[in-house]
């Protein structure tokens, strides 16, 4: 973990033509890479999780435009930012939760007009301009790299050797680019000989805390446990969880925070039982244009990942409701730290997270 | 609901040579009825889930002893009770936590015991000694519709028109005779035009939320909606819920009570959001021997049921450790009501508990 390691989950190929994607979906049975060429490919792997993760996502829609971009036949500036803007609208709408896809989406339009900015002969910058949005795409995951090793650090602080870990979801580096967010302090700590003992809840519907979080740091040599969400509360009780780490999809300017759907659920048990909770997550995740979570959209997702998904015949009849929201807003009040990349925040949010942001300008 | 309806989860074969159950594993897809002959097909039957719930456990239960002590060939009555509290202790050892195992086989011994008592020549009475012990099993599941149609009416009592409800795991007429406990309000109400709208959990590992309590309210005409387990934090925060509804595994002197593992996680959030939690069960459930939960056994079950069971390829690493804990204890304090058949008892549980038998006597 100390030494220098390589995203695995997000590259570009190397005639630069493809995104190339781990299938998340398929862990931990199979590592299978796809090749993403047409932004259809694309809208579909990130709709379906084959790439998830805020972070990875950021990545991965980096990439989908450094490709697309050499795909667009316009013979103008104005014609080729106009495909290029369309074409990020396409792939933003494939997710309407997580901010790191429009983030990244925005940082390359912003890279392409900047680039053709003042320059009339399109045909003779079209090359320069496909190498520089590579670079601004290569730029976003290393930047995620720094960013998930300085979060890792601030997390590692809050924690003692031996402590009981709880984690829901998956932030580890499948779902960023190296270390993770929430599971990041983990594997540093890993490395560093903490001993800690972590607890995986499984996170339903979609499973990523047993598919991805166990493969992970079991991969890590890690001591995890795996449990229902449902078991959260018995195993605090026990008294083995001496903190929660969570990652984050969004936050608002006063903490509240979106996260895999169940999050608001551990952290009103950690409350309950006395256990701190920490959010892991970079500052591109802080929303400051969401004054509070109820300005945050969650997505509802199809019921039928709930009644027949994984399954090897229907689980619920057929008939029945489901409600599936694939996200949770966790109070602030809930919230003991928010770590970043830049430090660590403490309530009250709306001045830390405020502070933050304005030591930056 | 109204009618006379009869219990089609548990009964007697015609013959009174085996008992034959629904089996509960196949729902929602198949309704498969098993007949149980061999001590060990019941033991099976009964540690497999293929029969669950506490209620239907000890119907269960009195109906196995009733057919085993037609397969008990002693001469005396002395030999006749040792080989049938033998099969007793047998039976007993396949599910630890449930108290009306127990209770029922007890019972049945008893009444064994009570009827050879004073009677010499057991070659004479052996064929009274069968009906007695058939018709003590009988009398322990009419028993058993009388009390869940009496905790209807109590559970009924403290709902609303239109209410919100959400319950865990399955306590309905599958789980016990007819009506059901946790169930029971819901499906009275239904019939009286209560209107309620319910959440039910899927409740892993094993789903009894989606498979059964789904399965039995959409049955029932009742608007029902299946979430996964943790997803009822945001329902509760939608302002969808009025009053938990959850049944009881075995309920400790100091209110304290241990049922299907994410009950206590369930009373926790609907503390945190301010509703009521209910846990209806029948005095039987009550063991006043115990004094706090910490005195009830939790049965630890097979791992695979996480990693594994119903899915069409291992769902976590093989190799990572499990945690799988069949029940779990739900501290009195966050408990609102706990209603049996005798009448609603509030806190401080000690007292009302112990006032509820008191009256008995």
């Amino acid at each position: 973990m100390e030494e220098v390691m390589r995203p695995e989950n997000v590259r570009l190929s190397g005639d630069g033509r493809a995104v190339v994607v781990l299938d998340q979906t398929k862990l931990p049975g199979r590592a299978e890479w796809l090749r993403l060429e047409t932004a259809e490919e694309m809208y579909e792997a990130i709709l379906h999780l084959r790439v998830r993760g805020a972070p990875a996502i950021g990545i991965c829609a980096g990439y989908c435009m450094a490709c697309l971009s050499g795909q667009i036949e316009a013979a103008t500036g104005p014609a080729f930012l106009a495909d290029f803007e369309r074409a990020c609208g396409y792939l933003n709408r494939s997710r309407p939760t997580a901010v790191n896809l429009n983030w990244a989406l925005q940082r390359m339009k912003r890279a392409a007009a900047q680039f053709l900015d003042g320059k009339d002969d399109f045909a003779a910058v079209r090359g320069a301009l496909l190498a520089r949005l590579r670079e601004e795409a290569e730029a976003i995951q290393a930047e995620d790299v720094e960013m998930c090793r300085a979060i890792s650090e601030y997390g590692l602080s809050l924690l003692a050797p031996g402590d009981g870990l709880l984690t829901h979801c998956n932030a580890g580096p499948l779902a960023t680019s190296l270390y993770g967010t929430a599971l990041g302090p983990i594997l540093l700590g890993q490395a560093r000989g903490f001993g800690f003992r972590v607890f995986s809840d499984e996170t339903r519907p979609l499973l990523q805390g047993a598919r991805l979080t166990a493969y992970e740091l079991d991969k890590a040599g890690v001591d995890v446990t795996l449990i229902c969400d449902n078991m959260a509360s018995m195993v605090m009780k026990n008294g083995w969880v001496q903190a929660c780490l969570v990652g984050c999809d969004r936050v608002a300017a006063n903490g509240d925070t979106a996260n895999k759907i169940g999050t608001s659920g551990v952290a009103i048990l950690a409350k309950h039982y006395g256990i701190p909770v920490y959010v892991l997550g970079p500052t591109s995740t802080i929303d400051m244009t969401c004054a509070t979570g109820a300005d945050i959209p969650i997505e509802l997702r199809d019921p039928n990942e709930i009644k027949e998904k994984f399954y090897q015949e229907p689980m619920a009849p057929a008939s029945v409701k489901c409600y599936n929201p694939a996200f949770d807003v966790t109070d602030h009040e809930l919230i003991s730290a928010i770590v970043t990349e830049k430090g660590i925040c403490r309530p009250p949010y709306t001045e830390s997270l405020a502070a933050l942001f304005a030591s930056e300008a």
